[in-house]
């Protein structure tokens, strides 16, 4: 049977990393399941957002493809958007908020990207994209809520699927809600489907309440380190994510700092905190499994290390 | 023919991780090479260590078992011998310098060791050893000049020899020169063995000037925040270095930082100082190599992300 986010595997795949999939002893063993963790932070720009904005520009129209194409988004999105666009040679603008991390600026820029600064709203960010598209013709590839978007985030848990086929249930962050109503409809396509579970800030949890009282929140205003996932669900990833999720799991933020840690100090990669989201539940078995084989999407490897380093640097100098 | 790091690495292959080979585009394009980084900080206990410490321990007669093992070291070898030791049910005394890193200590308690505090000192880490052999009749692991050890730690590069044979050259730290002397051996079995390069802080340069005087520094005051490279070089590990490494290039503290940042924010991945010292010279083109197919140890991934992570928390109560 035709899936949507098969055909955009197909159409993405020459493109994208196959990213692997780790697990850790010391993680199973915490978390009471095993655990296999599906490694965006490898994934070309540095997460999963890169399968989505391939999706979507790999199927403009060549006319569409010369007027180029713009979104706004607090970084990933940004990034990965600049790079499809360069490998298909179609000029890129994206409409950024000026509190976005420095390194998700710098890499965006890099990739050739035109950037237009904006207030750190949605509202703005809306504004300042609708005026590039009525001054340039630009196609507008919206972040998250977006059919073509969606399909192509839903190729993480596609290839995981493939990688452990008998997975019993999957944890996935929800921000927009992209990637987490993408892997709901990767997840149909498995024999048996895994539970899909939803991870969400605490502090930014539109998403939630949004699925346990049916009704979509339209307007929030988050207040969580995981800076991927301050973004309100949209309309389409909703009406996905309800019919499709099985339910989804709030983390306080000391959970994000300290399942973040888990995973740099045993695990030995970078991770984001918005993938922290992820593994927390998983970690601090907050979501009543066990002995169960359990997937987790990492999102991506976006960190802004600069604390680090500045302090190592500083202590060349003493 | 028959050599030590081909012997080492069937004995210990049932214990050890053989950990993946990580490439990068942006690497490629900023070396002007095509460069293999053999990831070590994958391994068990999170360096290459643990393949010394394995082929030691292995090799211990039954009665020396019993006895136990001791070592001393400022954190890698530490936490490898202390988790070999609990693999083959072998009790395990650690001498540790007052000043080791937090993790290394905590890691080290974690596997089962009883931790001996001393002077930062190598006389103070010898005598404190030699008291416990006397009172215990542990058996002594030294970290580096031994020949179990060097024949151990070759095994990453006749891994990474197997996965890409027709390497041109292989960069590894050198502190105590365990690893790179066993690199220079697994060279040897190649067909066309490969030139080994040494890369050492240019603030703990002893093996530098050993091997450009041909004389062993025996005594020296390191300063480099490559904290597993502080040792001073083997007796054993520089009979082979002399022999069979090409060359020892140096790498200013900045550049180690440089490295380290490199590869956390494009790679994704956590590795350690000592592991930056040897990407360094391929990132920054110091060793005068162009377009050839590299390869490059990276030692381990105990980097102590505690500063990282306090600055994280402290932001959350922002």
């Amino acid at each position: 049977m035709s899936n949507p986010v098969r055909e955009a595997h197909a159409r993405i795949r020459a493109f994208i990393h196959r990213t692997p999939v780790l697990t850790s002893r010391t993680l199973d063993a915490e978390s009471g399941n095993r655990v296999f963790l599906k490694c965006e932070n490898f994934q070309r720009a540095g997460a999963f957002k890169f399968r989505g904005a391939c999706n979507a520009v790999l199927q403009l129209a060549p006319e569409e493809k010369q007027r180029g194409v713009v979104t706004h988004s607090s970084g990933n999105h940004a990034q990965a958007l600049a790079l499809a666009a360069r490998l298909t040679g179609v000029t890129c603008r994206v409409v950024m908020p000026a509190n976005a991390p420095e390194i998700k600026r710098r890499a965006t820029a890099g990739y050739g990207a035109e950037i237009i600064p904006c207030e750190p709203t949605l509202q703005a960010r809306l504004a300042a994209a609708s005026r590039v598209v009525a001054d340039t013709g630009a196609v507008l590839i919206p972040p998250y809520d977006d059919d073509r978007i969606i399909a192509g985030q839903g190729t993480a848990a596609l290839e995981l699927l493939e990688d452990v086929p008998e997975l019993e249930a999957i944890f996935a962050p929800v921000g927009g809600g992209g990637l987490l109503a993408g892997t709901a409809l990767a997840a149909q396509t498995a024999a048996r489907p895994p539970r899909v579970i939803g991870c969400e800030p605490a502090g930014a949890d539109d998403a939630y309440r949004s699925f346990k009282t049916g009704v979509r929140v339209e307007h929030a205003v988050p207040h969580t380190i995981a800076d991927g996932l301050r973004t309100t669900l949209g309309a389409r990833n909703f009406e996905i994510i309800r019919r499709h999720v099985a339910d989804i799991v709030l983390v306080a933020e000391e959970e994000i700092v300290e399942a973040m840690r888990f995973v740099w100090e045993r695990m030995k990669i970078i991770i984001e905190p918005s993938s922290a989201v992820a593994v927390a539940p998983v970690l601090f078995r907050k979501a009543g499994l066990a002995a169960k084989k359990i997937g987790v999407i990492l999102s991506g490897g976006n960190a802004d290390v600069e604390t680090f380093f500045a302090a190592l640097r500083s202590s060349l100098r003493q």
